[in-house]
């Protein structure tokens, strides 16, 4: 996708498509109808691995499903709402290809995102999916579009083995005796509404926090690519966050 | 899209599509891309001729639109959203192929629709499409989906032409003179909220209206194809509305 009769972005579109990657749990796919490749658009849910890569749930009793099996290409457009004209929202379509994926790590990752899909995530029609990228467009509302390629929107894994290898405890320790932390997190640094925030994925770049169906991310100030970093990094953002006014921090 | 695997749909599945079509003003569009056919999510306002089929105002900047130009097949899904699993919630994607159309009748249902898409519909780049259905998918929720054929979908226009052709000065009489009612038919008629209701469409099944950006839509109780019969059911479901107790009434 080109747009070359538009005017060079005034907004940082890396980093807005990656919060809109990191952050919105449906979206809507488009794939190719296996019955002569009529371009079908359909509802999903997703969440994402470490890299970004987004992963997927479905069912073979959907027709995206067998779509994919005929024809990996999808797109999936991911759109924030909002009060006023959907147009004037940002919005991200992500571009690539999808393969199931029967690890471990995707599923994790899915269903921290996705609590209530536990329920049936093991029926025998159930699969879970990830996409690799080959590139995204972003609308950033009127007249403000921007290509990305696949490596604007990746993060970077190199050397964050030791991260992705205590996820699941710095999560669990996170949601069993920082509440409070994470409340603050969601409300004085990510411009979310109070709620029961629970921690649900950590990466390089960030912390994914739930409440109910709200979202919100964590920006590390730093890349953290190990266990003593995280702690580090948490717990000063922990320390900035109670020195700060209460309401909502916009920006972060 | 055949769903064989699904149980035969336990709800009125022609009139959910049909209020799906009818009422929701966004969705996201797939087309295929211009460069090799990748399907193409992304986002789009639309709304409807007199027989059901989904207009839109494109531009040449936008992507999908060069898309079309190159192969005119596309699908919309209409979701709905609301609290909780978007999964749970009601979606119809449609299926057909886009042209442009210069037929003053096709802008004139758009910007009734979309009042404030006037501020740059006749900027150069911009152009109105018809999209002509060959079919649908509706899933109404888990387990509850069907398959649409665009009959099914489409708004029967025999000897509708006296409608059509008082539509915009029955409108006008409504915003003008008849705004309580237009209240009544919103709120206590059609579930939606209050609000400022202004009337935006009139086919023979139903009255469009519009408050901000909320739509709701009053269903006729029986075909109307002329001015007289319009004026006596628009009378009828008034003093039928001011009858009942306040507070919205579900279910119409």
């Amino acid at each position: 996708m080109t747009e070359s009769a538009r005017p060079a972005p005034d907004f940082d579109a890396k980093a807005l498509g990656k919060i809109l990657l990191r952050s919105i749990r449906a979206g809507a796919l488009a794939t190719l109808d296996r019955e002569g490749g009529h371009p079908f658009a359909s509802l999903v849910t997703l969440a994402t691995d470490y890299d970004g890569s987004p992963l997927f749930l479905m069912s073979r009793l959907s027709g995206h499903t067998l779509n994919l099996e005929a024809d990996p290409r999808a797109s999936v457009l991911l759109a924030e709402t909002g009060k006023g004209d959907p147009l004037a929202h940002p919005r991200l379509t992500v571009m690539g290809t999808l393969e199931r994926s029967p690890d471990p790590r995707v599923r994790a990752r899915f269903l921290n995102r996705h609590p209530k899909a536990k329920l049936y995530a093991d029926f025998a029609d159930f699969s879970f999916w990830c996409m690799e990228l080959t590139g995204a467009h972003l609308n950033g509302g009127f007249a403000r579009a921007a290509s990305l390629s696949a490596a604007d929107l990746a993060t970077d894994l190199t050397g964050a083995e030791p991260l992705i290898e205590v996820e699941a405890g710095a999560l669990a320790h996170l949601n069993d005796d920082h509440r409070d932390a994470l409340d603050l997190y969601a409300t004085r640094l990510s411009g979310a509404p109070p709620g029961h925030w629970t921690a649900v994925g950590i990466d390089p770049e960030g912390l994914d926090l739930l409440a109910g169906d709200q979202t919100a991310r964590l920006l590390f100030p730093s890349r953290v690519t190990g266990p003593a970093e995280l702690r580090k990094i948490l717990k000063d953002l922990a320390d900035q966050a109670r020195l700060m006014p209460e309401g909502p921090a916009k920006g972060a």
